[in-house]
């Protein structure tokens, strides 16, 4: 950490010339995250874990309210059961990691180490789903999945990554659509409200829909860079899965039917998310109803007189704001400058400074971390310690509402509609962004596009309003705009 | 789950007659966990997860509660880091799983998937860790690992299972060995307070110690069937791994020095000391601070007027209840008889039966199921509605008392002295139990012990008075008597 500290002193790369850089340092000297000596895997270092904590926790608590309970199914899956969907296991197959050898034997059959649950969950189901009544079974799951990626990135791309995945059955196809949809708006409320990050809900195009899916639903959000983050998904499966599981059920009618199955997740990866919106040169800036600290108070003083007077003040504030917010008290050694720097790397929403005049004028300052780069500077105020409790809580719903509509503004104001393969590629060049292009839902066109700008169809919103056109590649009837992005 | 009802209705095996089999049908039937088509992998179900999230909750406010902070490294490690310390490899090599294949190819060093995170862990704390200032460093993971064991039990002992693990690194010595009983004392209070398992906390023989550990302490209850179960471990690992992974500091005087460290963990086999401490004929009996479910209302009419009277007063209280405790209300279409017997199956800690009468008088019929096989029959008592809010909670705290209270009482009636391999023999054919027996800390005493009679030494524990005494095996002198036990 000594070395950690020294490097934080230089400040981080520029994100406007070279974001790449940017985003790991800010990842790494937050200590939010580390490399491991394995391939492709990270670790996730207190800073970060306790995030994904309080993230977990209010997903959590949407999924719960929903009906859904938690479950835990194995790591290993045997390879034949992976094998009897066709088109997922084309399109995991490439990417799994297997364990042929335990117990110092090898083994008859390979298990995979899950890249996703459907086929352990589905085997199960087929057991316990036998009557209508059994029906929705709605089961989640926090696990984590491994995909052996080519490429990998810090929370983006990692071969271990973690997630949650609910799979749920239903006696209609109706009722799994609206499990779907329900769900999708669920992620959208949860990633708009919590992480203050906007999110276009939409379906997916059948080349980048999930590997064994009906159809898929993604939310997707605009990172500070331009590029496209798919942020979660939710997959409409049909009766893909449990027709090769044979999950079935006896009817209302007496008939045994086959089940409608839903499977949905999001995943360690929306941490990246939070870095890319929000953060800035200084480094992180998390949104307060996540953030680990939500306020550090930043004691000032230059004598031992001064240090008593400080240290008394400080002590009360901190008595009276825990209950109230997640609080930190700085006390190291370090100078007050210096720990500013720290704070602001590790995007804590509020610093509160106490010195020794505002403790004579029975105040704190109260600098809004969400603001520090304004052009105008940071926003301060002077709050009397006895209004402390009222103030705090109000200014983080303050600042989670200016980070929404700060990203909400930079994702419009990167909204481009384009009506050409001109204008889209010059477009894509000049600014990146969601392009709005009118396409006719053929994969011909959509890989083309690919090929030639390296955007893809990120999804078809759903309150994408009708708008007959002409599609960008092929000029042939188009009904809606469809987005397009560079994504990562 | 048609099936599994229809073998509800038939009742458990006797548990005084066929403990094991009694054991798994408890577990399927109440539908706590389910076996996988996975070699030696179970299924935890929702109601067997929500059980394990109330454990973690309590456990992890305890955790945090003395400073320590979670964290999540990967899954793999390389096989090289785990060779690097002789007896930790030695003690896991013969039951680790090896990743050989990912991404469609061969790699060219295997990946463990681990069995204990000390190596990658050890390889992380040596980056991290560079001055005294760094120091303690306090971090626990909830995690899965995996070890191939060779006979496996639903819970008890499974080739992946569910846990924490604390990783601790210190300036001196005292400091780590002070961390090592804090956590054993920690996870007793844990378990006794919130399992209602009263457990004997000791230290291991060098037998029995962890594989890389300088000492091992450990919980040890003792089942239904009187056999002992470890319920948690705490390690004083020395300098065991600092050397090896190389992990120093700076200290104070300016020297580099290794750190001390420990590291502990308790497993998802503590569900299965729930099941087997408190279990009975009719099924589970969870304890009421970590039950997923409370108190279950069964409502009980015969004619529809009887329904609309009941459901009125049903609801009544559901919404009065829920603040105070976990609720669950069975309107299902079973008879009340079954849903008597679904429920305590699945060990509901309180039932409220309310039928016409109890509401025409005004109160619920309050059952306590830890007392449902007492010879004289259960204590009932009538609650009056408007009393349920203030009595339920309380009637939670005493049977959460009274469980902790029988089940020591079941420990001491078979916790026996004996003096002679003749009295250790033959007390253990007739009550199993634990033993206190004089042991002069010979190794080659324990094995023979052990080849002999099954029965393995659990710990010496700490509060064991001093006592002159001759070894049972080799008639050597003694110090203290030492805890022996047949064990799962």
């Amino acid at each position: 950490m000594a070395q950690d500290r020294a490097r934080e002193k230089q400040g981080l790369p520029d994100p406007a010339t070279n974001y790449s850089d940017w985003y790991v340092d800010a990842i790494l000297r937050s200590e939010m995250a580390d490399y491991s000596p394995v391939r492709g895997c990270m670790v996730i270092r207190p800073y970060g874990f306790a995030l994904w904590e309080n993230m977990q926790a209010a997903l959590d608590a949407r999924i719960k309210a929903t009906g859904h309970k938690n479950a835990y199914f194995p790591l290993f899956i045997p390879e034949e059961l992976l094998k009897r969907e066709a088109e997922h296991v084309k399109g995991f197959a490439p990417e799994v990691a297997l364990v042929t050898r335990a117990g110092q034997e090898d083994l008859e059959e390979p298990l995979v180490v899950r890249p996703t649950s459907e086929a352990i969950i589905g085997t199960m189901y087929a057991k316990w789903i036998q009557s209508w009544r059994d029906l929705p079974l709605l089961i989640n799951q926090w696990a984590n999945v491994v995909r052996w990626e080519k490429r990998t990135a810090l929370f983006l791309r990692t071969t271990e990554f973690l997630w949650q995945e609910g799979h749920t059955a239903h006696r209609t196809q109706e009722e799994a659509h609206e499990e779907v949809l329900r769900i999708l708006d669920l992620y959208r409320d949860f990633v708009e409200t919590e992480l203050a990050v906007p999110v276009i809900p939409g379906i997916k195009s059948a080349e980048e829909k999930f590997a064994g899916a009906e159809a898929t639903y993604s939310i997707e959000a605009l990172m500070g860079d331009g590029r496209a983050l798919q942020a979660g998904t939710s997959h409409d499966l049909g009766q893909h899965f449990a027709r090769v599981f044979d999950i079935t059920f006896q009817d209302l009618d007496g008939e045994r039917r086959h089940v409608w199955q839903t499977s949905w997740g999001v995943t360690t990866r929306l941490i990246g998310a939070i870095v890319m919106v929000h953060g800035d040169r200084k480094g992180l800036r998390l949104p307060p109803r996540v953030a680990p600290v939500q306020a550090v108070v930043v004691p000032i003083w230059r004598t031992e007189e001064e240090l008593e007077l400080v240290r008394d003040a400080v002590q009360r504030i901190q008595r009276e704001l825990t209950s109230v917010a997640r609080l930190e008290v700085d006390w190291s050694e370090q100078r007050p400058g210096w720990k500013f720097n720290e704070w602001e790397m590790r995007g804590v929403p509020v610093r509160l400074e106490v010195g020794p005049r505002d403790v004579r004028e029975g105040r704190a300052t109260v600098v809004r971390q969400d603001t520090r780069t304004d052009p105008s500077g940071p926003i301060k105020e002077q709050v009397p310690f006895d209004a402390l409790g009222r103030r705090l809580p109000a200014l983080l719903d303050e600042i989670q509402a200016a980070m929404y509509q700060r990203a909400l503004a930079f994702r419009e104001a990167r909204t481009h509609r384009v009506d050409t393969i001109e204008e889209f590629t010059s477009t894509l060049a000049a600014d990146r962004g969601f392009l709005l292009a009118p396409w006719c839902g053929d994969a011909a066109c959509e890989r083309r596009l690919k090929d030639e700008t390296g955007a893809t169809m990120r999804c078809l919103p759903l309150d994408a309003p009708p708008e007959a056109g002409r599609c960008l590649v092929c000029g042939k009837p188009s009904s809606a705009r469809a987005v397009f992005a560079r994504a990562y």
